[in-house]
C-alpha cells in the first residue's frame, strides 16, 4: 500500500512542520528549541507512543536539525515509526538504569556538546512534565541558564490545520457519527450506561475497521478508534458528569458525546436527547439550546475573533433567551490531535478567526435539578463562512429514545 | 447504603491524608503548598474530575485549611462528590470568560488575600500543568516570590498504601484478573487484536458491574473498570508497542495487559502467550523471563532498596541467563491511582523498600525480530516478605492459545 492511501500524516508533512518551527526559531533568534509535550513530539515528528514516566523529547535547531531524546525500550518503535529521522539519543532507563545519571542530564549534555555557543535555548516546558510518577530537574537548572517559554511557537503552528488534517478529521467525523449512531440505535429504558456506550463503541469499531482495512493505523494502545457515550439524568447538569450506575429510565434526559480517531487525529459529537415523550419544559430549553448553537454557526468565520464569536452566542443567550444565567461554560475549542486545543471561544480570547481553523461549537445550558442542555459539533472554518463536519441530526424529534 | 460498603476512600481518609500534609508543611516551615496534578486533587479530596484546559487546583495550609479552585462548570459536581468540604473558590471560565482574569490571577489573589504573611508557599508545579490548549503564568510570577517545590511533600504520602487502598488494589485485581480470563478464552487464530480486547473488557465490565452493584463508584468518564488487552507477533518486541491490524496468526506471541479500576486504583496484569505449540527458543526465552520474574518475586521486602531488588533482578539475567543484552526496562514500579508511581525498581532508586507499597514486578526480555517476553504482576510488600495480588497463571502451559 503507499504512503498516500493510509490515513495519517506523510513524513514529507511532518518535515515540513519541522521546517517551519525552525523558520520560527530563526524569526525569534532562538539556537534551538526542546519539546517535551506528547503530542507535540507526535507532530514534529510522527511518533506516537504511550507516554509514561520516562522522558521523550526532541530538539530542532534553528537549522533544522533534529535529535530525539528517547528511553531504550523505545528506540526499535521509533525506528519503524519514523525511518527517516536520524538515530535518536538514548538512555538505558529512568531514573537512571545504573548509570547514575537521570535523563535530563543525557539531554542537557548532549545540548551542551552540540549547541556550545548557544545563547537561547527555548522548550515547551522546562523539564520533561510531571507524569506517572517522573521526578526531575528543570532544564533551566541542568543547563545553568534560563530556557525560553517556547510552548507557543509549536501550538501556534497547530492552529491552522492541513488539508492533510482536515481530511483525517472529516474521516474521523464519519466514525463518531457512526459510533453516535450505533449507541443511540441501542439506548433502551434499564441500559447501563458503560456497558451500551461500550457495546456501541465496539461495534462501530468493529465496522470502521472493516471498512478502512490497512488505510486505517493506529496511533495509540488505549481506547477505540470510534467512540460513544453518554450520561444521563440529573447528572447531566453537571458538564462534566461521571456516569452512574443506575440504568436509563423514561423521562431521563442524556446528554452523549462520540468521537472518532483517525491518524490520531479527533472528532466531536455531542447531543442532549430524551428517553420517552419530553415535557413542554424540557422542549423549551432544548430549543433554547439549539438557537444558541445556531447563533454561533453563524458568528463564526474569517475576519473575526474568537471573542466576537463568543459575545454573538452570549448576546443571543442574553437578549433572545434571558438565560445567561444558566452558561456554565463558553461556546467551544479548537482541537484535532488532543481533545481540546488553544484557541478557545472565549470572550477572553481574542484570537483571529481563520480558515483551517477546526472547533467545537458547543454553548450549553444547565438547569439544576433538571439537566444539562448540549449539543456539540465539528466545525471547519471555511474561506468564507464555516462548514459541519459531524453531520449527525441536531433535531428533537430525531433525538427521542422511544419508552 | 453505608459508606463503609462502598468500594472509595471514604471522607474521613482524605482528611486524614490532608493533616499529614499539613504536618509535612509545618515541619517543612510552609506556610500552604498548592496542589494542581489532578490525581493528587484526588488524592486530598476525593474529587475525581475530567482534567482539561480549565485549571482545578487545591490550597492547603499548614493548619490544614483547605480551598478548592474550581471553573464553574465544575461546582455542582464538586458539591456532589465533597460535601464535607468547604464552598470551594470558583472563576467563570478558561481563559477568562470575559472577566479579563486569567484563572491562575484569581488563584494568587486568594492566596494573597488569605496569607498576606506568607513567605514560603510550595506547590507540586509552578502553576497548571499544559494540558489541552491550556496557557498561563507561573503561579511564582504571579505571586512575585519563588514558590518552593512541593510535588515530593505529597507523592512520598502516596507511597505506602493504607488498608482501604490495599483492598481497592486487592478488589482491581480480581477484576484484572477475570478481563484477562475472558479475554485468553476469546483469543483465536484471526482474532483481532482491538476488537477481541475489547469485547473481553466489555464482558468482564459486565460481570463486574452485575457482582459489585452499587458498592462500584465510577471516578472516571473513560475506558472499562475491567480491562484487558494484547499486541502480538514480532511487535511485541517492543515494550510499548502498538495495535496491529491483522489478526492474531498460529506462532504469534502475544503480550497481554490487564487491569480493574475500583474507586480509582488500578491492578497491574501482563502475560507473555503463544499461538499453538511453542518453539523450543520460545519455551527457552519465557523460563528464562519466569525465573527473572521470580527472582525479582523472591528479592522484594522490608529491609531492602529498591535498588537492590532491581541488582538481584539483574545478577539473575547475567549469571544465571547471560542475557542482558536483551534487558530494555527495569524490574518494575510503584503505582495505585496512577498506573506508574514513584518509586521505580532501579538501581538508581534507593528509595527504602516498605510494607504496604504496591509494585509490579516485570523484568522483560526483548529478543529483536523474535519477541518480547514479560509477565507483570500486583505485588504488595508485606510486613516479612510479599504477597501477589493477582494470581492469574504464570506457567507457559497455562497461557497456551489452541491454534
Amino acid at each position: 500500500m503507499s504512503e498516500s492511501t493510509r490515513l495519517e500524516i506523510t513524513a514529507a508533512e511532518h518535515a515540513g512542520r519541522r521546517a517551519r518551527l525552525a523558520q520560527r526559531l530563526q524569526d525569534e533568534g532562538l539556537d534551538a528549541i526542546c519539546v517535551f509535550g506528547p503530542v507535540r513530539v507526535a507532530y514534529l515528528t510522527g511518533f506516537h507512543f504511550a507516554a509514561t514516566e520516562r522522558p521523550v523529547g526532541v530538539v530542532l535547531s534553528d537549522t533544522g536539525e533534529v535529535t530525539t531524546l528517547l528511553p531504550a525500550l523505545e528506540e526499535t518503535h521509533f525506528a519503524q515509526q519514523c525511518p527517516d529521522l536520524p538515530a535518536p539519543l538514548t538512555y538505558p532507563e529512568y531514573p537512571g538504569g545504573g548509570t547514575g545519571r537521570h535523563p535530563l542530564s543525557v539531554l542537557a549534555d548532549h545540548l551542551r556538546a552540540r549547541f556550545p555557543a548557544a545563547r537561547r535555548i527555548a522548550a515547551d516546558h522546562d523539564g520533561y512534565e510531571n507524569r506517572w510518577g517522573y521526578r526531575g530537574p528543570a532544564l533551566s537548572a541542568l543547563l545553568g541558564q534560563p530556557v525560553h517559554p517556547g510552548l507557543e511557537l509549536i501550538d501556534d503552528l497547530r492552529m491552522v490545520k492541513s488539508a492533510a488534517e482536515i481530511e483525517l478529521i472529516r474521516e474521523a467525523c464519519r466514525w463518531g457519527d457512526h459510533a453516535h449512531r450505533v449507541m443511540q440505535n441501542s439506548i433502551a429504558p434499564g441500559a447501563n450506561e458503560l456497558l451500551v456506550s461500550h457495546g456501541a463503541s465496539l461495534q462501530a469499531t468493529r465496522d470502521m475497521l472493516a471498512a478502512l482495512g490497512e488505510r486505517y493505523v493506529p496511533k495509540s494502545r488505549e481506547g477505540l478508534p470510534a467512540n460513544a457515550m453518554f450520561i444521563s439524568g440529573a447528572n447531566t447538569a453537571h458538564p462534566h458528569g461521571l456516569h452512574q450506575s443506575v440504568g436509563v429510565m423514561a423521562g431521563d434526559v442524556l446528554v452523549t458525546g462520540a468521537y472518532g480517531t483517525v491518524g490520531g487525529y479527533e472528532s466531536e459529537l455531542e447531543r442532549t436527547m430524551h428517553v420517552g415523550d419530553p415535557t413542554p419544559e424540557f422542549e423549551r430549553y432544548f430549543a433554547a439550546m439549539l438557537g444558541a448553537q445556531n447563533a454561533g454557526l453563524a458568528a463564526l468565520r474569517p475576519g473575526r475573533t474568537c471573542a466576537q464569536v463568543e459575545a454573538d452566542v452570549r448576546a443571543f443567550i442574553e437578549d433572545q433567551l434571558g438565560m445567561t444565567a444558566l452558561v456554565r461554560h463558553h461556546t467551544g475549542h479548537a482541537f484535532g490531535l488532543e481533545g481540546h486545543e488553544h484557541p478557545f471561544l472565549d470572550l477572553d480570547d481574542h484570537t483571529p478567526v481563520e480558515p483551517g481553523m477546526i472547533f467545537s461549537i458547543e454553548p450549553g445550558l444547565y438547569v439544576p435539578g433538571l439537566a444539562g442542555f448540549r449539543h456539540s459539533d465539528t466545525v471547519l472554518v471555511t474561506e468564507t463562512g464555516s462548514e459541519l463536519l459531524s453531520v449527525y441530526p441536531r433535531e428533537l424529534a430525531d433525538l427521542i429514545i422511544p419508552a
